[in-house]
């Protein structure tokens, strides 16, 4: 099942506000609808962004001439609809540049943006798997994770929980840990619906506990997706994030990212210039229509974290692999061949 | 307002399962159902939990002779109603001490319980509040806190909340930033409810947000309280406290633990002797009733966290302050005296 495609002229995509409870697939035909989609996450995860963006240029190109300022504008919303995923800008640019050919070109260009993020998946989450096989010497893996990166982030497989998945595949999974990422919940809606759907062994835990089973050695490695990596390795993700990365620093065990090269922006030196997306009070002062907090409550509502690179273990995208513990930098290591995809066991 | 108290025969006490929604006072006559408020947290905070547990050997003696087996049982189910807190047990056995001479010895030692843990809050909000503008050059203070620690974990005032309310009243405080505390939500309950009564600037956050803010400058220092601290100094407070004093240990702003003397626990050694609390799965898969995950989710729900001493700037109690980190400990500060509350500012 694919959680974003070009179906019939048009984009469709499984609206992820109401998992668990509903399977819901929303048929959209123009920009602004699209934007309002993304905006209220009904679409996410840094993969699927890109693809959502890049299929909206070209249903902006469906409707407006290359030259007009309606077709500019409608990039533009798309590029800014939220401004921390470094995914949707590239994708969005990528196929705007080919839209002067016409829809069609840009289509492909976009069917190719999909195809990529597909099979970046697949290579990302077969180097993962090999680099903590190598990192971790027990063979029964307890894997700590944050947000969802699962098939519900990145069109069909994962990003960090595709090297979950591949861990499983493999039959070392022994537990996963996934924190329930307040204030959307993504860790307790999504992650955990996923888990169950692969059958991996999971406990659902809050926030504020996964630092703490850190410490107390209840994961040997903490796996997290990236919605931009800056050109020196700090790496911004959900919020919470940095709260476990920093557990793992000091309980020594390995903190290890897993991003596409899509999710990579040389043109961000640092951390501190990745602008960090503040999201509505709503969020926090009520979940799910439940209010939490009393009326009027003033909220600081930070929708992503950023973690220092000293505190990474490692970035494995689908080219590469970097082991920033060893010093080795974006700059340092090139690109690699993808990796083909695990062969699927035998069930 | 007090939070818990002696009424006409019997143990009155806010509901705060219900706050912000509701204010309702319950009438509790018998230690089962005291037992019970314990267990669902309508009654919560150490130093309330102190009182309770105390009221509750009153009721016990009520309605048992001190040599019964029904005496020992109820003791024992009031010292046991939770695990972690330090001062249940301590009270109880106060209490139970003098009930051979009869209730109403027995009751004037839980009203003089009552009292000094009264005493206690006004003392430590004072002394915490001076070695806070000690530690701290800016006069226009942030403060991160966890959980409630207010007047209604406390009585009357609160412990760590009840420094914020001195700084307060001082002038001195220029935002409060109030970790949501899942999964119980007493931050974004309680802690904000507290924060608006007393006027003072503050915005609620996720529990995940907070090392990051801390990592960004958004906070001065974080106080937290504490429901067992071991002999060593290690401190166990609610879930989340840990991830927020590795930020601050990080950042190089002070962490500082707000708590009576009733909650050191010199019989244990270390942070790793304390037992945490591990509370139900349905507190995590739902809130307020309303479902976060799918049905059947595993859960890991440990209450508590333990902040190692190495962590914790000072200690601040009732009777003395202990600076960690410039090498003191419990052993080596002598307990001082009881600082008289500040006086009450001009409005």
């Amino acid at each position: 099942m694919r959680t974003i495609d070009w179906v019939d002229g048009g984009v469709e995509l499984l609206d992820q506000t109401l998992l668990p409870d509903k399977t819901v697939t929303l048929r959209i035909d123009d920009v602004p609808t699209l934007v309002e989609a993304i905006r209220r996450l009904a679409v996410r995860g840094a993969p699927n962004l890109g693809v959502a963006a890049a299929f909206g240029v070209v249903l902006a190109r469906l409707a407006h001439a290359y030259d007009s300022e309606e077709f500019r504008a409608a990039v533009e919303s798309l590029r800014r609809a939220r401004p921390t995923a470094a995914n949707l800008a590239r994708a969005a640019d990528r196929v705007r540049d080919r839209a002067a050919e016409g829809w069609s070109v840009a289509l492909d260009e976009a069917l190719r943006i999909r195809d990529e993020e597909i099979a970046a998946c697949d290579s990302m989450s077969a180097y993962g798997a090999d680099l903590i096989e190598e990192l971790i010497e027990r063979r029964r893996l307890r894997v700590l994770t944050v947000c969802n990166t699962g098939g519900l982030a990145a069109i069909d497989r994962g990003t960090a929980l595709g090297v979950v998945q591949s861990l499983h595949e493999r039959g070392l999974l022994e537990d996963v840990l996934a924190m329930e990422t307040r204030p959307l919940l993504q860790g307790a809606r999504l992650t955990t619906w996923e888990l169950a759907r692969m059958g991996a062994p999971h406990h659902l835990i809050v926030d504020g506990a996964g630092p703490f089973l850190v410490s107390r050695n209840r994961a040997d490695v903490v796996v997290a997706g990236a919605d931009r990596i800056a050109g020196n390795g700090d790496t911004a993700n959900k919020i919470g994030t940095y709260s476990v990365a920093l557990a793992a620093a000091h309980a020594k065990i390995p903190f290890v990212v897993v991003a596409p090269e899509s999710t990579v922006d040389l043109d961000t030196a640092s951390g501190d210039d990745i602008e960090i997306e503040t999201r509505g009070e709503d969020e926090v002062v009520a979940v799910r229509g439940t209010p939490l907090a009393p009326a009027g409550t003033p909220v600081l509502n930070p929708a992503f974290d950023v973690t220092p690179v000293a505190l990474i273990t490692a970035l494995v995208t689908d080219r590469r692999v970097v082991r920033f513990e060893r010093g080795e930098t974006l700059a340092t290591v090139p690109l690699g061949a993808l990796r083909l995809p695990d062969p699927v066991p035998a069930r």
